[in-house]
Formats: structure tokens, sequence, C-alpha cells
């Protein structure tokens, strides 16, 4: 039987992430990593295989950082963890015996019980490379594309598959907007607007009633009514956390939530951590459990699962989920609470934004005039509970700052008056710059 | 007499952005700025104008904005400020009466007391429109440029005016590097790298020790005793706040502070304010008397001072020194303190660094591979006390996350654990992003 100091089930975000964490912190533990796939793909990454970057293997995370810090590899599926041995057993038979263990198993994605769903050419989006090389094959062959779920996934998919070649792409989303779960609905329409421009046909307030076809899938029914040819399907639609094995050991799970953790990341069983998609959260901004699989924090945990490995160091502050995305020319960030959630949780918050060119002046190359930030306040203390970004490709780097002040709790006062960096070919105006501006209107409006 | 509510002396960042604010919080309010040049350029714009963009009126903030909230301009050289009867007077002979006075003098260039800096063309730069055009004009008939001082102003002279057409550029910089007061020591040296590849001649550890000519300026005498032909030379070595008019009202004044402030940017008189480079500055990390002079804190102090005031609502928290620039292809941003000004200040720092490219995967458009943010931490307390960033277009909204993080005093170890936006289109990776990576660096090295 084998045997290492820390294993860790999984290789993706969470997993590297407290792989190179514990490197880091523990140079001489021995630290393995099981996974099921040959290698791993960038996550968020995926969409681009179709489009820019045109292969698979263009979205590779390369091992071999990994391989240089010492972390070793396994290519296996995990069958059953046995916590009373500290061994853990694969399909293959093989058995390996761990000191600590990190599950960092991901989440699988969501498939809908609708009439037609075993047919051929639906696919689910994972993160196995052949799978999503068999993707790509059959794109090759299909020409009318339907994509269900206007989350990130699918505004990506639906733009790149639009790069790749002159598909006819549908994209469908059951909610009023694109993005919903973590834009503000204004931005989303931008968004929509973007793909619309591009050649993406977008159905929102639309569902799927059934996949028509025999064996392969040749067509939807739609929730209006009337059917869209299809010679595939790309389904993203949300995820389930991968909890059987965890739950088949003994550990405390929760189907919706994940592998249940304490604030330190660590299961019911003080020698197993798990962080990311399969682990259980709560709101960075009101503590309640919270759905949020994004890798940003799985990068997080598993920075905060490693460190509380062989000591108590670190706790969570809850997953806070700060999004971006770039659709055509149009890039978004999202931190926080939307309006939408904020209603959602019954929140009395104040608003507000700014809009400035994101050069000065206007006129220097790169500008994107109407860059706005939107920022929204709880009322109840005057805190930052939510922003968002639209413009260009800075947008993820200024909703980090946002992130950033969320986390912090900051207020808008102290937002109105904090220095920020600006340049004539970098940023907005100091005199307009977005962040202070829409600080500074929110105590206005309030 | 003329009469206003609240009168303005300034008409850049500061004075600006004051008038934005009363008129945000007090629409009511009359609200006059005063100026003596014919418009205002965006300051920070100025060396764009003899590249980039090709005309001192593309460099210009339209007053129509200013305008349309309500905001009167007048067009006036002050000479005198009657406190007690709360008059301003013009060179002209024109006064006017004001209940609230807001200085917003700005600062003057440094002019070196060298043999031989009479001569014609040698141009400090200021902010008056006419000038610039004068130097542009002065630049056509000109081939051999010097450009004295190796900060922000130079390098960006420096890169425009070698962008402009063909000329013999000689960038003249008396410390080790050039940048050195904002920005690390590697980092400068990484602009001047690229000052060079653009064809300028940059001189470090140099000093002029006098200019040659008749009428007009020929040459330049260095510190190493060799001679420099130059048609025309550029200063920009500094600046000297704007106190004379201030001083002799009788307001307390410092040669090199500027006009005294108190935390509410109230001057010695409780219906006088002043802010941005005219008004004395402590600093945001050691609370000491520090020459911070940006257009970006300008902007802040402009909000702090106009809340204030009616009603003492807002203090400053000092200048922090949040800076960005680009040259050619190369990108930094700095905010608070560098390695040197740890040394002088004898703080006991520890640094941690994290390089990785700003797409992911890297093959993506747009990529830096070598984005490096570099982070200080006070070893006393563990709390960032500078951040440095070098890499592409986005180096200024990523120094704007640790100009907050420094404004917000956070640790290393709140840092690494901060969840930040991540996207393949738009940032470095998740499980390499820099600035999380840097703060786990730093924690480990410590």
């Amino acid at each position: 039987m084998k045997s290492t100091d820390v294993l860790i089930i999984g290789g993706s975000a969470a997993g590297l992430s407290s792989a190179n964490s514990i490197k880091t912190w523990y140079p001489d533990k021995q630290v393995t990593v099981v996974r099921d796939v040959s290698y791993t793909v960038v996550p968020c990454g995926i969409p681009y295989i179709y489009g820019m970057l045109k292969a698979v293997e263009k979205d590779k995370i390369p091992d071999d950082g990994f391989l240089k810090k010492g972390i070793e590899f396994i290519i296996a599926r995990v069958s059953e963890i046995d916590r009373t041995k500290h061994v853990v057993a694969f399909a293959d038979g093989e058995t390996i015996h761990y000191e600590k263990l990190i599950l960092a198993m991901g989440a699988s994605p969501l498939v809908p019980s609708i009439p037609g769903g075993q047919l051929e050419n639906i696919f689910p989006i994972n993160k196995d490379p052949l799978y999503l090389q068999k993707i790509d094959e059959v794109l090759q062959q299909s020409k009318d594309v339907a994509i269900i779920g206007g989350g990130f996934i699918g505004v990506e998919m639906a733009e790149q598959i639009r790069l790749k070649g002159d598909y006819n792409v549908t994209l469908i989303e059951a909610l009023p907007h694109c993005l919903a779960m973590a834009c503000e609905e204004e931005h989303g329409k931008k968004i929509e607007l973007e793909l619309d421009r591009l050649g993406v046909k977008v159905l929102t307030n639309t569902r799927v009633e059934s996949f028509l076809g025999d064996i392969k899938v040749n067509g939807l029914m739609l929730s209006d009514g009337s059917t869209l040819d299809a010679d595939m399907v790309i389904l993203g639609i949300g995820t389930v956390p991968n909890i059987e094995i965890a739950g088949n050991s003994g550990l405390k799970v929760n189907a919706r939530e994940g592998i249940i953790v304490d604030e330190y990341l660590r299961t019911s069983d003080p020698d197993i951590f798990a962080c990311g998609d399969c682990a259980s959260k709560f709101s960075t901004i009101n503590g309640q459990a919270v759905v949020i699989r994004l890798a940003s924090v799985a990068a997080s945990e598993g920075l905060i699962a490693a460190s509380n490995l062989y000591k108590l160091n670190r706790k969570t502050q809850g997953a806070l989920g700060a999004f971006a995305t770039k659709v055509g020319n149009v890039s978004v960030g999202a931190a926080g609470f939307t309006e939408r959630m904020c209603k959602e949780n019954d929140i009395d918050y104040y608003i507000g934004k700014m809009i400035a060119p994101d050069r000065h002046p206007g006129s220097l190359p790169g500008c994107t005039m109407q860059t706005e930030v939107k920022l929204l306040f709880d009322r109840k203390d005057d805190r930052i509970i939510g922003g968002h970004v639209l413009g260009g490709v800075q947008a993820a780097d200024m909703v980090n700052i946002l992130a950033l002040a969320i986390q912090q709790r900051l207020t808008a006062a102290e937002l109105a008056i904090m220095q920020y960096a600006t340049h004539p070919l970098l940023t907005g105006s100091p005199l307009v710059y977005q962040v202070m501006w829409a600080a500074e209107n929110a105590l206005v409006s309030k």
C-alpha cells in the first residue's frame, strides 16, 4: 500500500491551491494529489477551448510547476475512504494511506429531468479533457447549437462558438436576464445586447420543456410552445456538489450545500478537510448558507484548509462571490449582492452609481467611455454589500477593489475619500474616478 | 463687487473636485471657481500632448459638465485675500466677496539654481495651456531634447517626445534610478530599459552642473564632466507649493509643506480651507509631514474640504501616494512605501512577491506574462505599508486593490485569503493570483 502525508482528492482549483500552499508552508511533507482525469484544465477557460484557444490542450494547467515543488499526482478514481484506517481506495483496487486528507472533489453539472434528456449530443459541462474533446468533435459536425442556461458558462460558450464559426447559436435562460445570479439586471441586459450583436439568439424568460429526437437530439420544445432545431445542446444550469464518497465514509454532508465544514474547513473528522465546490459555505455578507461554486473561492479555501491541517491557523470569512466575464467588447464584474438579492433578503439598501470614461482624456487609446461602477450599501450600517462594474478589460481588477471593500465592510463615507492611483493611459480621471464618485453619490442619495 | 457663497481659487484637480462635491451636497450654494488660465488641462495628461494627443486642446477638461451643475468660472489672477472682509481681489482690480473660501492654488515647478538657468528654451512644466503650446512650438524646431528629472513627468515626456518624432531625447536623473521617489528600484530599472528600447538615452546618477548657451540654451554640462547638446530642456524635478498669497493674508504657511491645514483641511482661518498641492499633508502610513503632490490626493482632499465647509464631517486619513504610469509596453503601479523609504524611516519590514501571467492560460490575448506584485509589510504589526505592481495596462487597477489594503491597514494573513474575481480573459489564474500569493509568500518568508 502506498502512503503519503497529505492526500488531496481532486486536482482542480481547490486541490491544486491547497497542494501549493502545503508545500509552501511545509516543504518536507509529502503531498499527493489524486484526480480522475489525465490532466487538469483551467476550469474557467473551458468555453475558450471552442473559440480563441482552438484546442483542449491549450487550456491545460501544466503539472510541471507542481511537480517541481515535489507534489505527486496519481490518476485514479477514488472509490472509498476508510477513515478509521486513514486509507483511501481507488476503483482499480489500489489503496493509499494518509496522515491528513483534503477533499477537493468539486461539483458535477446539474442535469435537469426533462423528457428526452437521455438523447445523444446533450452535453452538461464537466472538466474531463476527453469529454471536452468529444464536445469539440460533435461541434465540428453541428450547425444549430442550443445552450441552456444564461450564466457565465452559457454566455461564454455562446460567444465562443459564434467566434468559432457560422453556427446558429441560441442561448436559453429561464430568468428574465442572463447572469442574473451574480450581476445587476441592467448589466446582464448589456451582455445580452452584445451577444445579439455577435449573432447569438438570446431567449430569456424561456424554459425547455423537452428534448426532441430519436437517438440524437434534433430539437427542443420551449415553454412558449415553439420548437427549435438543435444538432447539439450544451447545459450550463448549475452544479451539485460531489458528496457521495464523503457521505459513504460517514462524514456529515448535505446534498445541496456539500460536505459540511466548520470555519477552519474541517469536516466532521478532524483529520479531513474539505474545500472548493464540494464543501459547504456561508455568505461573507450575511453569514447564511450559500451556494457559490467559483474557482476564486476554491483557491482561497485551498489556502485556508492547507494552513489548518496541522494547527488551526485560519478561519474562512465566508464566500463572497466575486465574478467577472467578458463578452465581445463588454466586460462585467460583480462582487457580493445584487439589488435582487437585497430584495430577497429583505435588506434595506441604497445605491450609488458613476459612469465615466476609463481613460482621461477619453480620446486616449483603449478607452471604454461608459465605464460604470454601481455600489450597494446596507442602510442599517452603511456598509457596502455589493459592487458592480460594467466596462472594458479592467472590470475584473476594478471589481476586486470592491471585493476587498466588501470583505473589509467599508462604508460609503470611507470609500468616497479613499485615494486611488489614476493615470491618463490606465484609468479614468481622478475628478470622476468611478469608485470614489459612486460612493459619494450613494451618500448624497441616502 | 461680485459675491458668491463658495469661492474656490484654482481650477485643477483639487478645485474642480471640491466644486463638484459642493454642488452635489449643496445644490443651492453659489460656487465660483477662479483660475488664471483660459481653460483647465488634464494635469497628468500634459506629457501626452506632445505625443499621442498631438494638441494642447485635446488635453482639455471641458467646462461644460461643471457649468451644467451651476458652477461659475472666473478667469483672473488673484492678488490678495482680505480675510476680515471676506473679499478676494484680482490683479485686474475686480473683487469678489465669499462666504467660504477654498484654496486649491496648486504648486509651481521647482527651478534649480544652476548657472545658465535664465537661458531661453528651458521649460519647467506648468499647467497653462498657452505655455504648453509654446513648448510644442519650440519642440517643432528642436532636435536634441534634454529632460531633467526621471520622475513621472520626466519618463512620460521622454517617451512621448520619442513617439512624436525622431528626436534625440536624453533623460537625466540624479538618483540611481528613475521613479525612485515612488517605485521600487527594480521597477524603475524596467522603465529605464523600456525607455532605452524606445530610443531614449537615460543617464542616471547624473546631475546637471550648468546650462550652456548664449541667449538660447544649446547644451548642458553634466556632473561627469561631459557635455550634451540640447536645443531645449524640460524640467521635471519637483514642485513648490503656491503659498505666497495665503501667507500674505496671514494664514499659517510653510514653504516646503504648503498652507497649513488640520485634519478637516481647515486653514488657520475657519472659513478658509485648503486642498491639493498647495496644502500641507501627513502620511497615511506614519502620520509624519509628507510632500506628495498628486491629482488623486487632490481629488480626495477636494471632497473632504467641500464636505467640511458648513459642518465638520470628514477627516483626512493622510496622503497615501498611489501612482501609476505606462511607458511603452510596461506599466507600473505603486502605493505607499518602497523598500528605500522603509530603510529611511527605520522600519523593519518583510516582503512577498508573486510573478504570474495576467491572463489564464497565458496564451490568451493581451497577456503580460511577467506581471509582478510586490508587497511590503511592517514587522511590528504585520500591516501592509507598500504595494507595487509591474505589468500591463491593469497595473493601476491592481495597485488600487493594494492602495485600499494599505488605507485599511490589512495584514498579510488577511490579504492571502481574500477572494478576488478572476477570469481567463481579464486576470491571472486564481491558483497564482498575484495579490493573494505575494501575501502568502510574505507570510512564509517572515
